[in-house]
């Protein structure tokens, strides 16, 4: 059994970082499925999914402080120099963080620890509407 | 089909990696899946999951050097000030590698190369016991 | 339902970024499935699965300065102490890019943007011979 739902949102870019968890637990919800997976995959190449603590220090500091350290955004990106733009970070620090997270799901439920929440990271340099894809399988 | 296996593990953190490709191999065999797909998932937002060549240089130097030059344990961590502890550099290295790993099941077998293991990246700062669920979904 | 495929390459190295998503775009319309997800995996430990732009300036340019900058080449690494080799900081790089990416296929098609494509990196520092699994699940 396969179950496809999207959640739209519309964020704000600079590495904000959204807690999607409620959204994705719907659609798992919604799916019927009891014990499989869920997928949560977001359309686009400067927008990541990975999950951490959602408590403001992390959601908004600590993970912008570690990216502009690994991918600064005034570092030189030649992909700026192909579309004359300014998000060559963006989509460095998105292929590191990779589009899709797989979650189990067991008894209707995703198996999440307590302290550990889904979330969106968009590191593009304007406001986007996002769409994200939770594709559910199982039984 | 659909089956959930779960290894329990006692860990000393501080970026200690353990190679469980042997339990979530069991976890297949046990499943009877012959084709199909492998979740492996920890549960908690200060470990990860991902594969290495598990040898002792990679295993117990490199990868703790790496994780310290792209989020070092002395850098400032918003997470401390909230909880007044002194983890937010695990965090932030759990977010970054991710909680699950999706490997194909094929004839009965993961798809692994020979020199290729699944390993738990615990980051914590103090010992914990960890859970990972491995989810078995196929024919 | 679950199909396997595999693409056969043939690679460089030195953090070459390989765009392969009409491989696995190939391996999803054989399959058959309408509705699922399709895994792709990469075999050994010194390569990584993500999505980025396919365009010049990050295939050829920027990322490989991301991962020259966050595990340089010229580090020290036990791994080659051991092996006596000089691929350490492709086998780190491997781990933190991680040899697994799950995409849904809706309707028969994998849910990419536009300007998303599937790309394969290699971190080794010879030409390889690179085999890729594709997972189909579904319906």
């Amino acid at each position: 059994m396969t179950h496809t739902g999207r959640l739209h949102l519309a964020t704000q870019g600079h590495t904000q970082v959204l807690d999607i968890t409620d959204g994705v637990a719907r659609v798992v919800a919604e799916s019927g499925v009891r014990n499989g997976v869920a997928v949560v995959f977001v359309i686009g190449s400067t927008a990541g999914i990975t999950t951490t603590e959602a408590e403001p220090g992390l959601l908004n500091h600590d993970l912008k402080a570690f990216f502009e350290r690994i991918a600064p955004a005034g570092a030189d990106y030649a992909h700026e120099a192909t579309w004359h733009d300014d998000n060559g970070h963006a989509h460095v620090r998105a292929a590191a963080v990779g589009p899709s997270l797989t979650v189990p799901v067991v008894a209707g439920r995703l198996t999440l620890g307590t302290w550990q929440q889904i979330v969106l990271l968009d590191f593009d340099t304007r406001p986007r509407r996002r769409e994200v894809v939770v594709q559910v399988v199982g039984d």
